[in-house]
């Protein structure tokens, strides 16, 4: 099986999936995908034909037998992850029913409540209308974050001794709060738990700025 | 175990679950939570201290020993079920991996990719700024559904020839779209799959109109 990964440096959700495969071990090759360049890459055919919704990350799944399988949406991807190569490196998800939907709900609470409300599809948008995204971003960045921190408990990730797929999400979260102006000195849990993360492998190689599409 | 479901009748995410608990053929009890009385009963302090959030559906867990979970996001709390009831009715995801992935794909499609952006407080939020919040939902829900039917396929359901959670969020999502004037002409494979959803009883009980808080 061969992993190719269409990615773009700064994209949050791509910046998930890297930190997964990086949790689990597994070699993939990056193909860049430039979100602000030729008026948009997603939006051109090439990647429409992987992702019809136009946007990164899309995981390339290529089987033994020649199959082909196109994964886009970054939390599909990771239990996609999390199943297929269950044996290797270390799980996305802890054991127990109740704790693997607890990483779930907080993976959720960022890809669903809050970073849908900051893409680059919505600031654009936004833009065209005349509206302030700058601060659209920041009151619904700050509303999820909020809620986020009040469910952050004491363990040292998000659920438990190990990260899960909520911290694949927090961290870039994390990034873009500082990107868009976001006071992140109210979060000082998630902030411990950012910092817990960053001093992980998986979670340095798979930072924005060390990616090859970096500018 | 005790199962009770925070829901609003026509909260497109409640729908979801509902659709799941039906499936799966497990008893619960509403608990109704009004989005527009009282101000919005969801930002209150008693549903606060269910969901940060303040956001439904919750599915709240009790027990046998007492213990009670509280679980918001509506695919995590999908996950929750196939995975605690897994033997129960039926399931809510295939078997194979990559259909699995392709079932999450498509849900996180609806949940992630377009319902942020038809959610009650993004339109409230538009109203205050002047901005015409039909003609946006109209827009970024169009986009999304086009991407969705030109991912369906041939086969019953959105993923193989019994509903999963994909259809969970389609169904709920297609409601959505009539009643924000988006033309589901556009969409023939997504109604002919609808069309067999509306025909399972686990679906027709969940529809808003039918709930005991629908008004």
């Amino acid at each position: 099986m061969r992993l190719t990964l269409h990615t773009y440096w700064r994209s949050s959700a791509s910046w998930r999936v890297r930190i997964g495969l990086g949790l689990k071990g597994l070699p993939w090759e990056p193909s860049y995908v430039h979100l602000l360049n030729d008026g948009g890459q997603h939006r051109g055919e090439a990647h429409r034909a992987r992702n019809p919704m136009a946007q990164v990350p899309v995981l390339e799944v290529v089987e033994e037998d020649g199959r082909v399988l196109h994964l886009s949406q970054s939390l599909a991807i990771l239990e996609f992850l999390e199943e297929r190569f269950s044996g290797q490196g270390a799980p996305l998800l802890p054991q127990h029913p109740a704790l693997r939907a607890r990483a779930r709900m907080l993976a959720e609470l960022v890809n669903a409540g809050i970073q849908p409300l900051q893409n680059l599809s919505v600031t654009q948008r936004l833009k065209e209308l005349g509206v302030d995204d700058a601060a659209w971003v920041r009151d619904f960045v700050t509303r999820g974050m909020t809620a986020l921190e009040a469910q952050a408990g004491d363990d040292a990730f998000l659920v438990g001794d190990a990260p899960t797929i909520a911290d694949c999400c927090l961290v870039p979260q994390l990034y873009s709060c500082r990107r868009f102006g976001v006071d992140v000195e109210a979060f000082p849990r998630l902030r411990a738990i950012e910092a817990r993360c960053d001093a992980l492998p998986a979670f340095a190689a798979a930072r924005p700025e060390v990616q090859g599409d970096a500018g």
